[in-house]
């Protein structure tokens, strides 16, 4: 359930009152994981109170407002602080304290690859420490939208709703306003917001992409209970002296309140923004400034500023540790260093983590922490918060819990049913122009494998989706690589997808099925990451394809025959003629000859040598030819994990599909030598691992007679004859 | 500075007390980094307040006490609470916050290499949430001492300081008192610390090596401000009926009060417990229990409590959330479910992560995290407060400081400096019986070499001392994947010393000098972890050792001559036979022949084929072969990181100390093929890395002549001479 805009949100409303319901029997009503998402109640009652201090700067002689001091700065706010005299007998301030189970809303506009990566960097700081409920809000472009959708929907965080709004559809209403910000158009969308968001929703917390939480964030929510009745706008001090102007000749920021504030962090009642005319208010604002002033520079937060200047009352000024700004010349240090604790930081810098800073050390230690956390340990659930779970998660758990922990193959089953995290397009990348016969080369690697992409890039100049089997911090060092390699860097077409490791086995065939399914060309090319194409075979197989006819409906998998050297140095053949003297000469091999000839032998090396067009192969047990098939071909069984029959399966239900297989007699492959991977080494060996692929292989048969009836029989029977080693 | 014991301490303290005056007339006072150290103030100005709900269970009509109610397990006690009517206008409970820059202080009891493994996750979760400097005190026997000296000395986390205190000296003390427990001695030694710890030392936080924190310390340090005036020991209660006993027939457990206490987390008023005669007391009384009780089954816990049930007053007890117990049959979910926030799990199952729970994949998480995390991001600085640097930091610092960072060697240097977080005999290992011609092989690897070491514990029968260079996560891969190798694990004379990775480069003869330095034999054979040995070095390189008189003071290098083979599928000679026949055939090369003979050269192949006897060679330019060599031999020189020249300035050095270079007539070890790492073939390529290597020859050979003079000329000439690539 990841609720698209209002229709799934409805759906979800509807749950989520029954699941209230329930809560409010089972709990007293204590818990109240949806309330404000019905745009419900505060905690505490409504009565909000005021924050403890002023942001009237105190103005020193040189005409400067200093920070405040350290009490001040303080995100925590101990009842009695701040001068009050407790002798006084006041009637105690409440202190505001995280809800439990009150579910916080979260907006965040995101758009492209980069974003997509540095926004979930910040989810995962937030979700770390949180411990309540949360619903994102997120205003994406397609491609932001594209990827994480899937990875929210693949993550499933317990307790955590994801809905998207389309951003390109709020263009017209920011489009008008000139802006110099390195972050564009995208960077003026918290202006709309108010309008965006469903009506219901009360409060909002908005967050730019490069923040990262070091607290929990229902800190920074309950901050909402200080908002007199007139305060719509919850905001930091901006901690640089931009709004004083004169940093330069001619520098003429827009208006603003004393030092002004900085928009990575807002808390807003959007409630009282709608009844207050938001959208007018800003929008005049904005175009009497313009009047004078060429541009925004700083994007949405000039807007704001201008706004606040106009009506001060708007704004509830929030202790500085929740915005701690590391600019180039920031004066945070003024606020981190006297206050107990920091609550989020924000690279607000254009040099992001290259900014110059005295402290930059420790604050990208934090940043690390979270870019290289493993996602899948913020599963957690919210304890004693009725929260229901995501949509797949119950299934999950039920089919978990059916499993049998003493069955020999239960890691083997565990590992089938697990839901790997999937980041699509995990780096920029721009789709190829659609082309009738164009063939995406399909294959997955892992981290082991990183040096072959850079030969494959060489061999093969088409677009390739290629599916890697990464932790989070492989993730980031993979980036690096690309980043530093000249070959791969200059390729666009090359679609990175990252499926974040899970378990003791490597799940080959989920992995081929991402990268299957994120092929963008009418046609595939369904390859493995150690071989190596011959460097005419992109050209050839479309030409193939064409001359074949395969675009007019025919159902052909066109075979590439596989080779293999054992020689570690080794000099590619430019052509047919000199891979055939090389395999005379005893320098290649046909593929796996030594070991395992079933595999590749009905696609007849001998008739391979002479032919000058294609011809047609019968089938086998057994057989894993690499082939070219459409895009929509049958999806690879996922039952098969690790090492083992993960592509004999897949070809015989392309035979059961009725698939020709076609050899092509330009096309070769070649498979380089490797050391044996360490999961290979570490279950090859193993008596449990042989039996455990054979009941997999005797469902994956029983499945097959299911689908495809008596014509699967031939498939058994192959199976039952005598055979060699798997 | 890793004070050990009294006389480091009191060097500490001199500096730490200059440090505390220079912070007093900076910050006014308001800093107290160290005053505690001192055996000083507590925060707050010392007036103990209690905490507000009472301990005694409020027992239900079945007879057992029920948990309390949700505020009562909170950690976090916000003025008010507790259900003080504040219209009676008291005046405001002083609520205890966590102390900025005040000095923690925590003691652990550590035994073994298993325990010292648990410890590190411990402490790298209590560091990554406190904002506060802190001293541990450790107790640990030989094994855990040496290890985790050298952890804390490499880590150099700012503001933590370590002492050490040696647990087989308390044992003695304790050893008296029978025990079942499955943490034997040591997990008696928890009682005697107030005898051990300094005597100035009066408030201590005492963990067990399983508990998880997911919270900062500080907020539990906070809690001394609730004792009494007679309350010495805080604890939170026991989560299991234990102690009501009938568990089983024959269940006959300690006394305790109600359900009794967990002494997996204890806040220690150290001044009260030496003052009320503490040693006297918990003697006294288990002296007593003994009589009518066999022995110990929770080891200290149970003396523990004995002595509380006597004495109820000195017990305060702590909120359930400062130790959530996470025992196969738990009650800790009353806690948890309830409290907003879980502050520090206990994995106080014998099962340890393996216990049955329904919500242990959460906390599974929990600890997974701490686990894994990368600890060099722990190196953070503490914001304000104004301790010292840990040894060594400041000398790092400013060496790092005075680095060019527009030099296009910058991050070879960097590389240099960097200190890595070193874990020495990171699984457990016994130390080979002391023989005079013992032979060590050393060799570094990382994670991609993995797949070669039960190779290599097939070749070589006798020690190792090898270096890993991992990332904290890979460092658990690697322990699961020992475990599961039953030849890895059979092992007991292989000591991996896991280096932590940092930086780009690989740090390749730094990890060299760390395995060597582990190395206990008399004589090392420096080999690399691509190699295998033949079947007979071992035995043969002792002989040989025994035979040349190497003991009598013969100062010289073996030279184990080095073979390639380029197929990735080898059948490994059994003799010098079978190798000059495979070399013969082609099947196998001297190492390098095809790109860098020079390597090798001098060994003289040609010799070696006839050779019955060993025979002296002379040192050419860049020569670099495997030697076997006395353990105090010459150390790498760590200038180099990355590929290119390290074997070969080590050799360098060896000959500038006149080494005889020996070459054994009948040993050989063979090179296997691999794929070039990652680290290779980003840097093979790079003009910059030339280059930089060339300069840090150069400053290698300056070095070289400051260091032995004129003798050093021949290298300098050598050098000059036209040569083939690196």
């Amino acid at each position: 359930m990841l609720p698209r805009g209002r229709p799934r949100a409805l759906g979800a409303a509807a749950l989520l009152l029954l699941l209230f319901l329930i809560g409010f029997f089972l709990f007293g009503g204590d818990l109240d994981c949806e309330r404000s998402q019905q745009g419900g109640e505060w905690w505490g009652g409504g009565v909000a109170g005021s924050l403890p201090y002023s942001l009237t700067p105190r103005v020193p002689p040189d005409g400067r407002p200093r920070p405040r001091g350290a009490a001040a700065l303080d995100g925590d706010l101990p009842a009695g602080y701040g001068g009050h005299n407790s002798s006084d007998c006041d009637p105690p301030r409440p202190r505001p304290r995280p809800p439990k189970c009150e579910l916080l809303q979260v907006a965040i506009v995101c758009a492209g690859h980069n974003s997509s990566r540095d926004i979930i960097t910040l989810v995962k700081s937030m979700l770390f420490y949180r411990k309540n409920p949360l619903h994102l809000h997120l205003v994406t472009d397609a491609v932001a939208r594209n990827i994480l959708e899937t990875l929210f929907h693949t993550w499933m965080v317990p307790a955590v709703w994801v809905s998207f709004y389309n951003a390109d559809e709020l263009k017209p209403q920011v489009s008008w306003i000139p802006n110099k910000h390195y972050s564009g158009l995208y960077g003026l969308m918290k202006l709309v917001l108010p309008g965006v968001l469903p009506p219901d929703l009360v409060r909002v917390i908005v967050l730019d992409t490069d923040v990262t939480f070091a607290s929990n964030i229902a800190e920074l929510w309950a901050l909402f209970a200080y908002f007199s009745d007139k305060q719509v706008i919850g905001l930091v001090e901006n901690q640089s002296d931009w709004y004083f102007g004169n940093l330069w000749r001619n520098h003429r920021p827009w208006p603003a309140l004393g030092r002004g504030f900085n928009t990575g962090v807002i808390l807003l009642r959007l409630d009282r923004l709608r009844q207050a005319g938001w959208e007018q208010m800003w929008k005049m604002t904005a175009t009497r400034e313009l009047l004078t002033l060429p541009a925004t520079s700083l994007a949405d937060q000039d807007i704001f500023n201008a706004v606040i200047k106009e009506h001060p009352w708007l704004v509830q000024p929030l202790p500085c540790v929740w915005n701690v700004q590391l600019s180039d010349h920031t004066l945070a240090e003024r606020c981190y260093s006297e206050a107990s604790d920091l609550k989020v930081i924000h690279w607000n810098s254009p040099k992001k983590l290259r900014v110059k800073n005295k402290h930059v050390e420790s604050f990208r230690n934090l940043y690390l922490t979270f870019l290289e956390y493993d996602g899948n340990l913020l599963r957690r659930e919210l304890f004693g918060c009725p929260c229901p779970l995501p949509p797949g998660a119950k299934q999950l758990q039920r089919a978990l819990a059916r499993l049998d922990e003493e069955d020999a193959c239960f890691e083997f089953r565990q590992q089938q049913l697990t839901v790997h995290r999937v980041h699509i397009t995990f780096l920029p990348h721009k789709p190829p122009p659609s082309q009738p016969h164009d063939v995406t080369l399909v294959a997955q690697l892992s981290m082991d494998r990183l040096q072959m992409l850079e030969a494959l890039c060489r061999h093969w100049p088409g677009p390739m989706s290629l599916a890697l089997y990464l932790t989070d911090a492989e993730a980031q060092q993979f980036l690096r690589f690309v980043e530093t390699s000249a070959v791969l860097s200059a390729r666009q077409d090359v679609a990175y997808h990252v499926v974040y490791r899970e378990g003791p086995f490597y799940p080959i065939n989920q992995l081929r099925n991402v990268a299957l399914a994120q092929a963008l060309t009418p046609y595939v090319f369904l390859s493995d990451i150690d071989f190596l194409p011959a460097y005419s075979l992109y050209d050839y197989l479309r030409a193939s394809i064409k001359q074949l006819e395969l675009d007019g409906g025919r159902k052909a998998a066109l075979v590439v025959p596989a080779f293999e050297t054992l020689h570690y140095r080794f000099s590619f053949p430019t052509s047919k003629a000199e891979l055939l003297a090389l395999l005379d000469a005893g320098s290649l091999h046909t593929f796996r000859y030594h070991e395992w000839p079933r595999g590749h032998a009905p696609t007849d090396y001998a008739h391979w040598r002479e032919a000058q067009e294609p011809y047609r192969v019968q089938w086998a047990a057994d057989y894993e030819p690499y082939v070219v098939v459409p895009r929509d071909c049958p999806r690879y069984d996922s039952r098969f994990v690790g090492f083992g029959w993960n592509k004999v399966a897949h070809i015989m239900e392309l035979d059961a599909q009725e698939y020709e297989l076609l050899v092509l007699p330009e096309a070769f492959i070649i498979h380089l030598p490797h050391a044996p991977s360490l999961d290979i080494s570490r279950f090859r060996s193993s008596p449990t691992y042989r039996d455990c692929l054979q009941a997999l292989k005797d469902e994956f048969h029983q499945d097959l007679s299911r689908s495809y009836g008596a014509a699967a029989l031939k498939y058994l029977t192959a199976l039952q004859q005598p055979r060699g080693p798997v």
